[in-house]
């Protein structure tokens, strides 16, 4: 954004309806990402082997939530029915958690870390297509759990006591990719809001092009490689 | 408590051990309700009929894990393991939420409603028998969720929708106060050291006799009443 507004709860951004009308769909799209995240690492949580395990998996749902309250509350500020604005995603998150519904407390781990990750990526990878105000919000949800080392931690721990996992986990991590990307792209295609934020509307320069939105993709991708290589999986 | 020593760490009625090992029993069992209500109100989440529905209780959920990581420092910091502390208490929560397992949304909100209340109420009675640090920890746990307000606003609507259903929470609520003595009393007959820091140990005066806990169990059940009451209910 050129525009040198001073931040307020409406920028001058928000004059432009495509962008108004993407970045709702944008914080819609992340508000139930993180409800949803907080969901399933409440439920993922029972799979816990001790108290302790437990508690660091509750503690990685909370961070979610609160994110998530953050992005109600500012949606809110915007006019917008939050719940509203989430209702469209609902299908695709549903989608994919059943799709990836883990089986044992390690695949629980592992989800949580990559999604974790990829969610991570996205931020950061939009958050200089957005005005100040969205901006720092997304960039606030990137506030980690801080508990991404116990995460490493265990799985390490377990490939250790039993190398043979590793390759049922690798398979999974790379499960997990697949159906995020899938699951991304259905999204995408399906709200032309939230595309026309990150290729930029007819009437605004900036904004990603296709190529770059490619060049998107292959970043994740990579970054997605690496966290699985810093667990000790392939990818 | 008599004892003038500033507040730190360790304070000076910890030097008893009968006190010590009361404390972090009941510093263990706190500390094992607001985890397992943590546990229990995100899996009741997924009942509710909207996403904002799921969004409220999941902010419930929060709030009793907030007070979960407090009373774990609080473990730490006297150099127990917390969860060490935690795990006698396992057995009792798990079967007191097996029996009180609701069947639906409404079941979910009056639980959630009616436990927080005893859990508040419980906190407040033993306050007065705790050395400072403990008991500004205890009350800590008593910020309540905010949230009160939305359960009663959510149940005496489903009431005024259908009457009919008024006699099956009440019933509900009946069972789960049992339910919730019955556990308690168990809970006191296993754990002497608990019971200790509330009837006073053998070298310490002060706490409750026995006519005194007979009395406050006399208010938990009417202050309940009160609860079903605002409800919409009877008890």
């Amino acid at each position: 954004m050129a525009d040198s507004t001073p931040a307020s709860d409406t920028p001058a951004a928000f004059g432009d309806p495509i962008y108004r009308e993407g970045v709702i769909e944008l914080l819609g799209v992340i508000a139930y990402g993180e409800l949803s995240a907080f969901e399933r690492l409440a439920e993922d949580a029972k799979l816990a082997p001790s108290l302790r395990d437990k508690a660091e998996l509750a503690q990685m749902a909370q961070a979610e939530l609160g994110h998530f309250f953050g992005l109600r509350d500012r949606l809110e500020s915007l006019g917008v029915d939050p719940y509203a604005a989430m209702e469209p995603f609902e299908e695709s998150f549903t989608r994919f958690h059943v799709q990836t519904a883990p089986s044992d407390w390690l695949e629980g781990l592992v989800k949580a870390f990559v999604g974790d990750g990829l969610a991570a990526d996205f931020y950061r990878e939009i958050a200089a297509y957005l005005d100040v105000d969205t901006r720092a919000l997304v960039l606030e949800s990137l506030d980690g759990t801080g508990n991404s080392a116990f995460v490493v931690t265990r799985v390490r721990e377990a490939i250790e006591a039993d190398p043979t996992i590793a390759g049922r986990l690798a398979l999974w991590g790379r499960r997990l990719m697949g159906e995020a990307l899938s699951q991304a792209q259905l999204v995408a295609a399906e709200h032309d809001g939230l595309t026309a934020v990150l290729v930029g509307g007819s009437d605004r320069a900036g904004g990603m092009d296709l190529a770059a939105i490619g060049r998107m993709f292959a970043r994740m991708t990579e970054n997605h490689a690496g966290r699985m290589a810093e667990l000790g999986l392939d990818s």
